[in-house]
């Protein structure tokens, strides 16, 4: 509990490595992640590589980060493995679908949050690199990932050279539905984030970028639309092309 | 760490309800997890009605436990709020697209997996229910999911009636590469799923279900390829009818 309250993700980190042992424990934490049907459809990419990490530099947006850290974490859907073992013993795999994909994409995600935790609790810090999906074709290049594999996130991991505040969050009740969904009202969605709104940080965003509002800061600069279109035409040309898009019997 | 690596699956649960304090803590645990941009782009629906339950029953295969659990959590991608706040305030969302889907999907499932380990932390038990996807069409029927939102996954929770064996994991090694990705050799797939297929479960599995091979109760029984691109197609027409397939400008 204390490591998950505790967490904030950390853009500075010493030039320290992490010992083999300790990050051997951390990883061994993260399969214990629930997996459907145990089938462990992921893999994880660990790369300390100077070169190769220099090679993923502009696949995460140039984030001093990536360099910086130790120890980058590539988590990716991997069907590979398991397809080449059905096939080994006379199976016939038929997990060349979107549904396939998501079934591994979850997989490897709750197996990158409990690296996290257990990260965490043992005095290192993390920061998700979410840039990984935007950029899925170039990281397929880097890490040499095979047909039927997908990053799908990453996560800069090592001892923090920084401690930033806590980041806020919007009101718990406002993420929550009790029994079914409760739609927002016009005065729920003020009420909601009227503290965030009110933040000294907010009010020297909307100046810095020259806008009115918080929320023009996200649609039309961190994430605007022309990006997110250009993204999604990758990631769904990388899912067709690692071989999840066979949605036809 | 102990939570995350004494983790199992509980399908059977006791009447005991979860106090409302404690479901509190462990959901504030949940929000505490990385977010885009902290855009906190997830919702999670608390269903504990009985009545709502018994229409969800059907969606999760009619898995017992889904009724038994004090509480079934959905876990949902959810733009509908940020949306509603961009429209307030001058602001024009791009978020109808698949990329904005995915990012929403990481959001929601780091927050489910910091709900497992602060639940199992404080003494609680919980399940995936890993059909969320396979139904999400139903489910957004049973829990009135409005468009911008989509479930991903699920998770049965309350006090544990059982106390399973850990589930066995195929070694470490089989799924990390070092610095890029190494492809498997026919022996290291041998070697890699020896222990598993050496089990007496595994056995026994074979014999009551008359194949020849594990590999074969997977891609013929358990995760075939008709169910898989029937539950592929289901999930992408609902990204599409809730808003989440504009990938053109």
């Amino acid at each position: 509990m204390k490591a998950i309250l505790n967490h904030r993700s950390i853009r500075k980190y010493k030039s320290t490595p992490i010992e083999e042992s300790l990050l051997n424990e951390i990883l061994n934490a993260g399969v214990r992640a629930s997996t459907t049907g145990n089938m462990q459809v992921y893999s994880i990419i660990v790369t300390t590589d100077q070169e190769i990490k220099k090679q993923l530099l502009p696949c995460h947006f140039n984030q001093p980060m990536v360099t910086q850290a130790p120890v980058i974490l590539t988590f990716c859907a991997d069907f590979n493995r398991f397809n080449k073992w059905c096939l080994q013993r006379d199976a016939k795999p038929g997990y060349d679908n979107f549904l396939s994909f998501f079934t591994a994409a979850i997989d490897a995600l709750l197996v990158a949050q409990n690296v996290c935790i257990a990260a965490e609790d043992n005095g290192l810090g993390i920061c998700y690199l979410g840039t990984t999906t935007y950029t899925a074709d170039k990281i397929i290049d880097v890490l040499k990932l095979p047909k039927g594999v997908v990053p799908v996130t990453a996560l800069a991991i090592g001892y923090p050279d920084e401690l930033p505040e806590l980041t806020d969050r919007i009101p718990l009740a406002a993420v929550l539905h009790r029994e079914i969904y409760q739609d927002y009202s016009a005065g729920d969605i003020d009420q909601i984030y009227a503290a965030k709104e009110a933040l000294p940080l907010t009010k020297s965003l909307i100046e810095e970028n020259k806008k009115e509002t918080l929320a023009q800061i996200f649609t039309d600069i961190r994430y605007n639309r022309t990006d997110n279109v250009s993204f999604s035409k990758v990631l769904l040309k990388v899912l067709a092309d690692q071989g999840f898009m066979n949605n036809e019997m």
